[in-house]
């Protein structure tokens, strides 16, 4: 999607060279900033340090990773070296292990010399199948929010959680490219962005690129759904996913099962958007099996933002002395789940419905 | 309850004088200051920048104005003109329009000659009140700690959300009273503090409280009670209220219908604890008919705290250009609460639940 009049994807090679080149998303909305990633040490931290987060774009820097790894160290070691560090950066996000074993795959039965330009050619349809991937997801959500704005007038109001926008993907988004393709084919939509505490990717990153793209929305606190979903503001929520289970838990940014609560108490349609990669099909029960990364307290205690002196500042915002908690991720259960939007369509979130949207693998899905 | 050794309560009258001092709750944790309220302009403004907060506090504060207010003018008209003033400071608290109307009814029939030294005498009596109404919530409530305590091995953990402690009273607080006095009986408890976005009054006020008061607690964003009730780790929610109808339905800070929610969602138990005050008798239907304030975008896209400098810096946490709103209460059905903790005992939060403890309102208390 474009900033300021460009097209960028949020990952891209240097022309003619090894190196990759990232936007460095914590430094967003209020300094835009590239990073050049040129060895596996640079990728793990910027993947440790969430200067790329969301689950496909994480997959993608891994990717690329192991490429910069490589050409250190091309050797079985090196690569199953490459392969651990990534994994792990960052242990609750599926896509992570799933592209690392895409590169594996790919590059393990080479000889170690042809290596590093296979990686590169891995790694770089990678990201042209998550373009492409998203691009499909959005075109089959976009119905969803048809339906609902043929059925009212005025805008079609509906709620995300975090950020799983471009910025969280190579291009498009997952839960936003049905909101990007409704509004360029004309539907008038309208997006209540939770902040996302704590480290608020919907007040920083969802609402700068909703606004670079032009499309309305408010910034609200992650409190404020349920209170909205009452007085029927909020038409439709659509969130991405950092792991479904085969029976269509869903983990994603803490907070989205008390949305998913307050969607079903009053009625509101509540689809998760996520492609293949990031269904978990070894197991079932997301609350009991997903294991939830516990972030650093600082993250609650301190917040940054721009001063009024134009820097940026970091302030402290908890009383002095006193702990924090910081478990990143929630696990919204199936039941709670109106349907997935996924590349290949529309389902339930249940066993049934994903083994139908990819009977390839019906045989390999766990049960409940 | 004590900060650095010292009894304080959260409002007092300067010996002697006029003048009403107060803590000013909008520089707490990090600075401790106390503010001099002279007029009734003094009292309005300190009511609605939050320098005071909590619905009780609002109601004694709202009482001290009337008395500045009537040693300028203390004319009937002058009377109105103060409860006018006052009741449009905050509208959903029913607390203030309750104070207001028991200043009126203690002053009105007076000569005006006598009108001041009764209104003072009149506040302190309700500021006496308070405290006593809310020891009283906590030796009820405490009951309930007590029972979980007596089934568990550990503390018990208690979510709460905002602040309902002593500083949003006079003294000991409503939704913590029972949590002080269980700590002060040698209960175990430990705290959960909801930050409470997004004027962090959980953050920045029930921390520092429990902290003063040496209670064991950590903070949270608001996005995790969902996640720490899925797996164990909620005993009990207790949360104060600002509005609660004859039929139950509890008006609280924006965020509270989400907790209860995931409270039911997992068989926790929820209370909210209050005084008779509270209890606005006239409506039933909570999510209907109370008003919810609307109140600065600014709350949102702004965050204030203390930098590593030293300073107190409010820096913006959104994107420039983002619109926010910024609901300040939300509605929580009598379906979703346990029970009420209030001074004359424990009960359902229903039309039947209140009048068994209230008696003598059974025959003005609206039905559904």
């Amino acid at each position: 999607m474009k900033i300021g009049g460009i097209h960028y994807r949020t990952i891209w090679r240097d022309e003619g060279g090894p190196a990759v080149c990232i936007i460095d998303q914590t430094r967003l909305p209020h300094e835009f900033e590239t990073v050049w990633l040129e060895t596996l040490a640079d990728a793990a931290v910027a993947i440790q340090t969430m200067q790329v987060r969301g689950a496909p774009l994480i997959g993608v820097t891994a990717a690329y990773g192991v490429c910069l790894a490589l050409r250190a160290d091309a050797s079985d070691s090196g690569l199953e070296r490459a392969c651990t560090t990534l994994a792990a950066t960052r242990p609750t996000a599926v896509n992570l292990n799933w592209a690392l074993h895409e590169m594996r795959k790919a590059l393990q039965l080479l000889p170690a010399s042809e290596r590093v330009a296979a990686s590169y050619a891995k790694a770089g349809r990678l990201a042209d199948e998550d373009v492409e991937t998203c691009r499909l997801i959005g075109h089959h959500g976009q119905k969803v929010i048809a339906e609902i704005a043929a059925r009212k007038k005025g805008p079609v109001n509906i709620l995300t959680h975090c950020n799983a926008g471009w910025l969280a993907c190579v291009d498009w988004g997952t839960a936003l490219s049905p909101i990007y393709h409704a509004h360029n084919a004309g539907v008038p939509v309208h997006v209540w962005v939770d902040e996302t505490r704590p480290r608020n990717q919907g007040a920083a990153l969802t609402a700068f690129e909703l606004g670079a793209h032009g499309v309305p929305h408010t910034v609200i606190a992650d409190n404020a759904g349920g209170h909205l979903m009452q007085h029927g503001q909020v038409d439709l929520c659509i969130v991405g996913c950092d792991r479904l289970t085969a029976i269509g838990d869903a983990a994603n940014k803490i907070g989205t099962y008390l949305k998913a609560l307050a969607a079903k108490d009053n009625g509101v349609p509540f689809y998760v958007a996520l492609p293949a990669s990031t269904v978990d099909w070894t197991i079932a029960d997301g609350v009991r099996d997903i294991p939830i990364e516990e972030r650093s307290a600082r993250e609650v205690t301190h917040m940054t933002g721009l001063a009024e002196s134009g820097e940026i500042v970091t302030v402290q915002v908890t009383a002095p002395g006193s702990h924090a908690a910081n478990p990143a991720f929630d696990v919204t259960p199936a039941r709670l789940i109106t349907g997935l939007m996924t590349e290949r369509g529309i389902a339930p979130s249940s066993r049934e419905g994903l083994c139908a949207l990819y009977p390839e693998m019906a045989g390999n899905a766990a049960a409940a």
